[in-house]
């Protein structure tokens, strides 16, 4: 604890997809005050991004794009991390804060750490995003309302952890504090099973012999066509998540499988009760979210009918 | 093949929720010339259907519903088929046509030609719904673009399949026909298992030790909270699915548990090619999907951002 307060008044984004699209876009219009710099290793999607203006100043090289900044953040899939943040760091300020929005977060902050020794290292990450990718992708309110989880590593300096506190915020936040490991541990459930169920069910329905994919697509609104809105996000990020989030995702998995057996026997015996008491306790949840603002309350997503 | 075409001038609704008031307020608004009765078992949804004006005339007996009916279409979860058929058998007319929306056809098919000996019985499946229930859930253009499956049985006649066939038309659905076993299988993967694996995760994140319900629910915009609208669904209706269409639901949960298998080995011995090729196929489907108008081509299913 330091008693200072610290500014943020240049941010550096690394990585110009989806979310660091949004977090530049996001700055200019929620806190225009602040100056963004920004840089992507893909030449075009550096010349889509000066055309979308996703950041002031898109820069030819991350080094050039965080040597004044106060902020850095890594926008990169959380395999790709380490490589970020040795790129960035001879010419990263000293005081600068580090961060980044990856969705797996003990080992960002262990890829990090070992690449910017003696660098304030504080690991984020927005639970926002959408099927989409790439720098065409990204809008300046899709943290509007999100939560944003900061895991710092014990001993952070307290002056660096509220000002990125105080960022997110200003882009319409909601910001949460938690040791790196439950982070893993709460969003394999939240995230990242979910998307495993969503990509193994959508290639399950691709590869059957008994019935055509023609079928698949046409009768999808019976429920599987809000599975194939996850299974489109980004394979990279995702393949990512999934190695580097491994032992959560594992022990989650067990536990899903554990569950599904059950109902499998449920359904085998025709034990009708067992199903009807799972399926009455789910609508709560449902509830739930939807009164902490975390979904629309409009049926079926509010698609058009 | 008779030759002879078939007028349906009166249509009878037994059941009044989701998809029973959507039927009757369909008609009214796209075939405005052919007439309406209802019957709910629940009073309180007699009376709300009335309120509402979900058929023309609400009875107080599903006979006197269906007494002067060129067209029945039960709509009462598949499990309370047969009794809701036993119920019309007396003052079914003998030349009405007999059909339902339930979501198995087997089982359908069985149990309405046990109960209707002699009737002629087209069982049908309207891939429409929404995660809502009851007689405040319908409206009109649910069936607007979605499929509507009929599993005539072998012999039916032409006309009134023909006649049948039209009707869903001109409330704005397209039509297959196919057998009804085959009907069981393909919506086993596109509308049962989804269901299942969602109640099931939805289950599986309420129960956990390490993990907050409160944290579910916060953190459920990283994917989890897409499946919290199907779990959502009607208890009743499911539990009478799953059994009721035991055989194939079994069979397409076997496909998929090995594939699930498959991928977590992957996930445990760092396969990331495994991963990315299977991420990379299943975003095909999406855009399949949408160019099939089965789903919004909106991002996030065009949630409010």
């Amino acid at each position: 604890m330091t008693g200072e307060t610290r500014r943020i008044d240049r941010v550096a984004v690394i990585g110009l997809g989806l979310l660091g699209g949004s977090l530049g876009l996001a700055v200019a219009q929620f806190a225009p005050d602040i100056a963004t710099t920004g840089f992507d290793s893909d030449p075009a999607v550096r010349e889509r991004a000066r055309q979308r203006g996703l950041v002031d100043q898109v820069c030819d090289s991350a080094a050039e794009a965080v040597e004044n900044a106060d902020l850095v953040i890594l926008c990169v899939p959380v395999g790709a991390m380490g490589a970020a943040a040795r790129e960035i760091a001879g010419a990263l300020p000293p005081s600068a804060i580090v961060s980044d929005v990856g969705s797996s977060k003990q080992s960002v902050m262990h890829d990090l750490a070992a690449a910017l020794p003696g660098h304030v290292v504080i690991p984020a990450h927005p639970v926002a995003g959408t099927e989409e990718s790439g720098p065409d992708a990204g809008f300046a309110r899709l943290f509007a309302g999100r939560w944003c989880i900061l895991t710092p590593p014990e001993g952070t300096d307290e002056a660096a952890l509220a000002a990125l506190s105080r960022f997110w915020e200003r882009l319409g936040s909601r910001v949460d504090i938690m040791d790196a490991g439950h982070h893993d541990l709460v969003l394999a459930v939240t995230s990242h099973i979910p998307h495993l169920i969503a990509y193994t069910i959508v290639g399950t329905a691709s590869d059957l012999e008994g019935v055509t994919r023609g079928e698949v697509i046409k009768y999808s609104a019976g429920g599987f066509r809000d599975f194939t809105r996850i299974a489109a996000s980004d394979p990279t990020m995702w393949r990512d998540v999934f190695i580097n989030n491994r032992a959560a995702v594992l022990e989650m998995l067990g536990r899903f499988t554990e569950d599904l057996t059950a109902l499998q026997r449920a359904i085998r015996s025709g034990d009708g009760d067992t199903l009807f008491d799972l399926f009455t306790r789910t609508r709560a949840i449902r509830r739930s979210i939807i009164e902490e603002g975390q979904d629309d309350a409009a049926p079926d997503f509010g698609r058009g009918h």
